[in-house]
């Protein structure tokens, strides 16, 4: 017998947050998360529960522009009066951006094929607005050198060494960094980093070994040699949340990510 | 006899606020203001009270990019560690930016010759990045009716009807707006409103007219006869704090701006 849930219409949500306000997107302690504050506003228009399914976990203080969700519901109205209802009554540090219905076979976390995330520094002490979005360095940061390592980074490698997560060595760490950029504008260094996945805090350990490129504390040699040694050590430093954007999850139409479905692909 | 104070040297300070955090730069209720916390970390850095002076008060919400204030103390070194000390403890939505040393002729209050506020509109649902800091307008506004109207109200006028304060009518209300420009970039307007002093919730009234008159619900002519009239009516509607931001403080040296000793010259 079919599960009830099973013919109800699938929703794909985009969505942004402050995550400065929230412990992450899924969170231990419940009533604190992005998801438990959705599924809230849920069961008040549905009057049941509603499980909503991201395309990964973000940590606590990670902000998310392009966060993406799916949930099953009977709707009488458009996907227009479900946004108007869905933005009602959300805290005002989420905003549900876009909503569309989709077929019983999209899934927010197993189809994804890519992600891209944006991660702000501000050079020098940022002023009270940019401040709980960007984390400030206080040394001259040697662009040319980080913009070297992050050519090293670049492309199809083995991330074990750039996750916090001890995991089992026999779970898969490759992905496809497809892009790593650093930029600068002004005082703001954004570091643009697109794969087909991510490890858990792996775009923060990447920042945090690019800026220690940056300061000189470590040459594109290490940062080779840190790839190479599949191994965490504390040489790479995670880099704080509050600088960190989810911008986008990208999907192809009927095609499953294979990579999305093992226990690591928690994405920060 | 001096008092014990007047022989200290008299220091300038520029300072940014989130006002979302605060309950105004000065507040009835204590320890709430921008101005307690920095005269609480003025007491922790000399041992004893030091009070500050404001160029005037800026209400529950609104914040600032540069509100100028002054105080006295004797500092054995130069401005820049006095800047990098009153950084150093300061609640984070709070930053100083300048500290200078000036000549006890200096008054952050009386001395002011000019303000420069800007006040954000949101054209739609602003993202949670955007809302703390802008009002969000859900009707299309009429750019070119809001720039008429601002060329109605620039100039040297009496601005009564324009202020919440009920004070008598001796009192005088006449300011200089120098500049009252409404820019559209995106979805953001800004409204930059430059005068030689502004009265109680001047710059919030003008813009709830301006907007008004965007939305059609009033015309050139009224606001010509709005500001004829004199009087404060609930024709005339306060915008809300949180889009509102004291941009800059002028002072010209040596010359004291009569307007600013009025009890009225509680800036916003």
């Amino acid at each position: 017998m079919a599960h009830p849930s099973s013919s109800e219409p699938r929703w794909k949500c985009v969505c942004a947050y402050d995550g400065g306000h929230f412990a992450g997107w899924q969170s231990q302690v419940s009533g604190a998360s992005v998801q438990d504050a959705i599924e809230a506003r849920l069961r008040e228009m549905f009057g049941r529960e509603v499980r909503i399914h991201g395309s990964g976990r973000t940590d606590a203080g990670v902000h998310a522009l392009g966060q993406v969700f799916h949930f099953d519901a009977h709707w009488r109205h458009g996907p227009e009066k479900l946004l108007a209802a869905l933005r009602a009554r959300l805290p005002s540090a989420i905003q549900i951006k876009t909503v569309c219905a989709v077929t019983p076979e999209f899934h927010a976390r197993f189809q994804a094929s890519g992600k891209r995330y944006t991660y702000r520094l501000h050079l020098g002490d940022a002023d009270p607005f940019t401040r709980p979005y960007s984390w400030p360095v206080f040394r001259p940061l040697d662009l040319a050198a980080m913009n070297a390592a992050a050519a090293v980074l670049r492309g199809r490698h083995d991330f074990r060494a750039f996750t916090a997560l001890n995991g089992p060595a026999r779970v898969d760490t490759v992905r496809d960094l497809r892009r790593l950029d650093v930029r600068r504008r002004g005082r703001v260094i954004r570091i643009i980093a697109e794969a087909d996945g991510f490890l858990y805090k792996m775009v923060r350990s990447l920042v945090g070994v690019l800026v220690a490129v940056g300061e000189g504390k470590l040459t594109v040699h290490d940062v080779r040699a840190i790839l190479a040694s599949r191994q965490r050590t504390a040489v790479v430093q995670t880099a704080p949340p509050q600088g960190l954007f989810l911008v986008r999850v990208f999907y192809r139409p009927g095609r499953r990510s294979t990579a999305a479905t093992t226990d690591v692909d928690n994405d920060e």
